[in-house]
């Protein structure tokens, strides 16, 4: 029994890790997709703010947000905040910080290391979706500092009312891997960041038109997709957290169907959305419909049939297109369409799970739905506000006509290829 | 024994989701190497194309496609046709798609799930290879019109015939991983199509001479091989289809350690002929090597030594830059030469086998290759002449000269590097 | 207990795979962290050679380093050259390559062709540290040819003396993934061939000034970036080696968390330095600090807490900021900073063990650290004056104005982007 044990131990530690290790290329996979969709002159200034935002992530989560958000105490909805003396009170950092690997065997199932390794790269994806929405004018330092709040403090904490069993836990709100908890959460962040910001110069003419300002290099883009793709077999897949019985290698299994046919539900769709509506088959559209597809389904990736996974997938397809149609109509400045990928579609993805999952019921899906965007949107506000007063958020009207790439970073992304043509647009 | 046998489903369930993902990923790889190797003005097509690709190959296996590979029963020749009455006949859908996580603990080692999804990315690999070869020329929606037959209909077939236990399995036939299954059946779909399509215009001159078009993106090219490389162990070490003991795991790693060798004789072989034949260091043949000793040992990846596995992979990276040539020769024009690294090399791989595998023999390898290349060859002619009667398959001559990505997607890849110098090449 | 050996062995050895999968991925890694690194004119070149020194890695290592670096048996200093007589004398090659799976039950706890995969990839990793040292001007041929030498010789010898029981071994010395048995050995031989090679023309003027060069295609250096921070999870979560019980599956966990964790430390402490410095948020600097943590992380990522893997790591951030200007002072011309990133901060890597590794002494890490950098840089600088005297190792002066792809490979890596603005710079 204590060999099943330590076998039963490693592979479902091993297969967190692994799960993990998929999560953290997602943040590759943003990186790419955002330097595909910008301009050339600001992709040195996103692609910075990728690799930073993801490291910040880590470091917060460890320091602050890992504790938030699976505390040792908490009343539901304020967690017992141990990690603030965790440096100096009576909390012995090796304690709370759970390095001492033989302290892990005492119930657990797998290693305290691979959950924290897990949940840390989850962070990092629900800031790497504000990266994307307030591309090209805001500031990087500004952006960065935003980040420390977002991972180290406001994700945590809604993630602790659900994940760490707060009071959506305990209302009955499902989110099996975060359409809400995630993708929301990042969506709405970016949302008061982007209403704060104001579009990019150029973008929405007086007269009252929209000029597309396309992306710059989009098998970049295609390729921060697929890696989003494979990533999200991390993403959904290690949410089942247990594989190593029959049972659990099922469900296990059938997240991976489900994910992977949500997206192609996802594509087809959005593609032939696209069709309808401009009579091309938009390539960045194709590319929002399979991270519609993933969203959507990330909130009950394990109830639905593989049929009833793409319907899920290809609504969510649908609906991102008329979402980035209507953002641009409010004058809402997305130059990726994270807000409407992550944020419309995430609340699909929730409202969507009562559909196949009999334990879930519409009113606890729209009470978890509305507290996520509610708090992260209001907290997200006034962070983003703060910043604002201290040092700004946007960059200069030159620095923006010039990009971000020479004033934020002191080089150009592609120094060879951008002729006269290139500059200014 | 049940927890036993616990661990065993599970580990085994777990290893066929890691190489299905690997092999997932193998779509992202053939997305960059086609987008490397066309010119900018067609690459946002190409990557529109491998993307709806994917997503059409999951939809149509799903629906029909896995049913017609592994069906409940069929005479050899011909699959019982369950799933034609799958949403409205006898058949509860759960069954068919085997959807209920529970049904898949009777006898079977792993879960049907992770079986289907293993299953799954294959095909679309298949059709992977057929975007490359019909580049820069073919109508998009043609090429996914063809797309929906070739993954519902067409590859299942001839994969029931040796991986469904159909008469070419009986006949003896050996295939491990799809030299022929997957590599030789794309690449005879490809060359219908291209017969079909003729060669772009300017490849050859009227006075006989071969115009060499550059690929736009060698970087992007090489990351696609890279990515290939990769998705391979997934391909091949799955395709033992156990792991969970010591014989079954050290042959597991033998494929992995065999597929990895043949490709890096692929790549020495194919630089060296390269080399003798043209005076230089040709990156792109030194990247068809490394995929052709990849397709070269995957018939076959268990049995050889790893010194023999080198050499099959070196003899595949010879043969492929004399097929590359041929094929200009006789003015098929293959843009990424699929045909020759898929085709003509899977061939080889086919063949190889009975060197190391003393179970195979040459006749019952000719007779495999033979029926699928005659199979797909045929039924693919048949639907591609269907298709170019219904809706044409070619791009008109303008806009072909101007690029499929304005015509097609309404968008250009990248609208800020290709100046004056890189339209209308 | 028969059941649970095999499920251990298989567990272990499927550990093994995906752990060299991911190292065998750093790979591509490097090829498009150099290739985003160098100017346009030298890309095609320089992944010519990434793709064609894994290949020349896997076939030298199989043929003779594995053999040296493992071997039957040897004094410590030498080993037993048993694989000299490998295909003739009385050693059977399937004894010594050790290609009969039947073989590997005989005590040893997972596939011995697992052990060679995983071990295979890290020769490859060395390698690839070389070429971007020498990028932009070093003949194409030459350096395959060293190449040879380097992974069939010079690295399995130092190996030996450390991971295959030797002398280094024996004296103490620690080194948990390779911070020096991989990445001080390959910066070593690559300063060995910087220094005969020279500076590219342009890069120090006459009257001291040192000219920034900046890389072609910073999102290929991004990418090239994640990609080696996710396959850094195989090299150091593998070199546990071991995962099927409680304890080791603790030991894997924390591996990977603290690899990531120094990772982040160091984007953020070279972000900061650099600003500090130059006023600017660096994005090359951010990508070496990513690179400079994992390095330095890399000789002992088990013993630390997650807080000081950060610290080591961010030490290595600031370290590798210094370093690269420093280099430049010397005049030593490292377009990528290779030398600073895997041999300075591999230096401090293998110091910094003792701080946190009790069993670690300062004596013995700097014996070890002494030894491998003054048998590689010797080794490797006698090999490259052979090299150098028999048929050179730069190209000359027109070629490199002109650019290696053109003269070294027969084509342009972009040749529809860089117009008058690209060439000669």
């Amino acid at each position: 029994m204590e060999d099943i044990l330590n076998l039963r131990y490693a592979m479902d530690t091993f297969y967190f890790l692994v799960s993990g290790a998929l999560v953290m290329w997602m943040a590759s996979g943003f990186a790419m997709l955002e330097a595909g969709l910008v301009r050339a002159k600001n992709t040195a200034e996103i692609l910075t703010k990728n690799v930073a935002l993801f490291a910040i992530a880590c470091i917060m989560y460890m320091v602050m947000g890992y504790n938030i958000m699976y505390p040792d105490g908490g009343n539901g909805y304020i967690p017992d905040f141990s990690f603030m003396f965790m440096f100096g009170g009576d909390h012995d950092p090796a304690e709370v910080l759970k390095t001492d690997p033989a302290a892990w065997y005492d119930g657990s199932y797998y290693s305290g290391m691979s959950d924290f390794f897990f949940q840390v790269v989850f962070v990092a994806t629900a800031m790497s979706i504000v990266s994307g929405a307030v591309a090209e004018r805001m500031k990087l330092w500004a952006f960065l500092l935003f980040a420390v709040v977002m991972t180290g403090f406001i994700y945590p904490m809604q993630g602790y009312w659900k994940w760490g069993g707060g009071f959506l836990d305990a209302a009955g709100f499902n989110d099996f891997a975060g359409s809400g908890v995630v993708h929301l959460c990042g969506a709405a962040a970016a949302l008061a960041g982007v209403i704060l910001l104001g579009a990019r110069k150029g973008k929405y003419s007086a007269d009252g038109r929209i000029n597309a300002i396309p992306g710059s290099n989009l098998p970049l883009a295609t390729l921060g997709t697929f890696i989003l793709w494979l990533g999200w077999f991390g993403f959904n897949g290690g949410s089942e957290l247990v594989l190593s019985n029959v049972a659990e290698a099922n469900a296990v299994a059938a997240v991976f169907v489900n994910t992977n046919m949500a997206a192609a539900g996802g594509v087809i769709a959005a593609l032939i959305t696209a069709r309808i509506l401009f009579g091309k088959a938009d390539l960045t559209m194709a590319l929002n419909g399979a991270l519609a597809g993933l969203v959507a389904i990330t909130a009950e990736p394990l109830a639905p049939t593989p049929l009833w996974a793409t319907v899920v997938g290809a609504i969510g397809g649908v609906i991102v297109v008329f979402a980035i149609i209507g953002m641009d109509k409010l004058k809402i400045d997305d130059p990726v369409g994270a807000i409407s990928v992550h944020g419309v579609v995430g609340m699909w993805g929730l409202m969507a799970v009562p559909m196949s999952n009999t334990d879930a019921t519409f009113g606890a899906q729209i009470y978890g739905l509305v507290v996520i965007l509610a708090w992260t949107f209001v907290a997200s506000f006034i962070v983003w506000m703060i910043i604002k007063a201290i040092m700004g958020i946007r960059v200069s009207e030159e620095e923006e006509y010039e990009g971000c790439d020479v004033s934020e970073c002191g080089l150009e992304a592609y120094p060879e290829f951008t002729g006269s043509k290139g500059s200014g647009l």
